[in-house]
């Protein structure tokens, strides 16, 4: 059984895996860095969707890396997306992942006032953004990207640029094609599709430029 | 834009999506808990693909879940995993996650022996599981799943269970034939797809049964 494992050291896994991605696209290609973010997002899920749903805004991709070079904080809404984020080269930059999730005050705020938790990380993350250029890392919560729209259009946010990528089948749709009318630079993978580990894998996308 | 929004509580959102998962799944059943993996499988990624590649060796999902009813601890093999995992579920029934990856020793091992920290991290497992009982919920590296199936033939190792998920492009297949084939209860997403999210989803599937 073991003879079918092919013998590649792991640094060779990842261009391997590239190259696979690359030959099986039949020669679509995009500009960089968003060609980067379209294969990494295949990488990280086996799913050639991506190459059809992922939506960015004018020089989106750009934006964010210039942003991450300059030491941008990233907010995320799950600890999955944090964990993914690889944070000590986000640091070598002076950039700082955060999760508010987790905090007992967010729950017990939420609570009181009768919204999701991610809604009131969002506001955590926008006084964050009064001190510091902020990405936002949006992988599970439709509330996240509402709540984000809201800050927005009442001028009290805004953002370096919004990864979009809430996974699911309520909200999720409407609360994509909403942040991407917000007006700020935006990178969604549009329709039904997303997750912690898309979300994770386009900010490291966007690191891996650097 | 807001006036698309549905407004739907919370705990609503889970079971409104878990409907629209079974209506579009058109009819097709399992028998319980492996109807109950597989719509969480195609929640987390919103990808209907899971309906179609995940594979259960006979009585697996049973197994597992007895197997965390009687407190079994669980290896990852990376911190997504592992942060995805429902930790407080699964303490209330004596059970721990655990995820070696980042300990030090581990990555200095892995140089020392030219292997992956993957690989290093289930012989942990395998050392926990002398003592304990350990379902392994592997979302990334096919070497993890190469290791266990080589510890298992060395009769070192008896899990409860393996969830073999990891994704990509190189021996990520084949890893998931050989596990399938170690003669231990497994339930495996055949193909390139799987990830850190399904790892950890299928294991909360299984806590979601208690």
């Amino acid at each position: 059984m073991l003879d079918k494992i092919q013998i590649v050291k792991p640094a060779e896994i990842e261009k391997r895996s590239m190259e696979i991605i690359t030959s099986e696209l039949n020669g679509r290609t995009w500009p960089e860095p968003e060609f980067s973010i379209v294969k990494r997002c295949i990488h990280t899920s086996a799913d050639f969707d991506y190459a059809d749903n992922l939506c960015f805004s004018e020089n989106a991709a750009n934006i964010g890396v210039e942003a991450l070079k300059n030491g941008a904080h990233i907010v995320t809404d799950t600890r999955m997306a944090w964990s993914g984020i690889n944070k000590k080269k986000l640091a070598s930059f002076g950039g700082e992942a955060h999760c508010f999730m987790s905090d007992e005050d967010v729950a017990k705020e939420a609570k009181e006032r009768g919204c999701t938790r991610a809604a009131i990380c969002m506001e955590r993350g926008a006084a964050l953004a009064e001190k510091e250029n902020v990405i936002f890392a949006i992988g599970n919560a439709p509330t996240a990207l509402i709540r984000l729209y809201e800050l927005i259009k009442e001028g009290k946010l805004n953002p370096a640029l919004i990864i979009g990528a809430p996974v699911g089948f309520v909200n999720v749709v409407e609360s994509k094609e909403l942040i991407m009318e917000a007006g700020v630079p935006f990178i969604v993978p549009k329709g039904r599709k997303g997750g912690s580990n898309i979300a994770a894998t386009i900010c490291n996308a966007m690191l891996y430029q650097l």
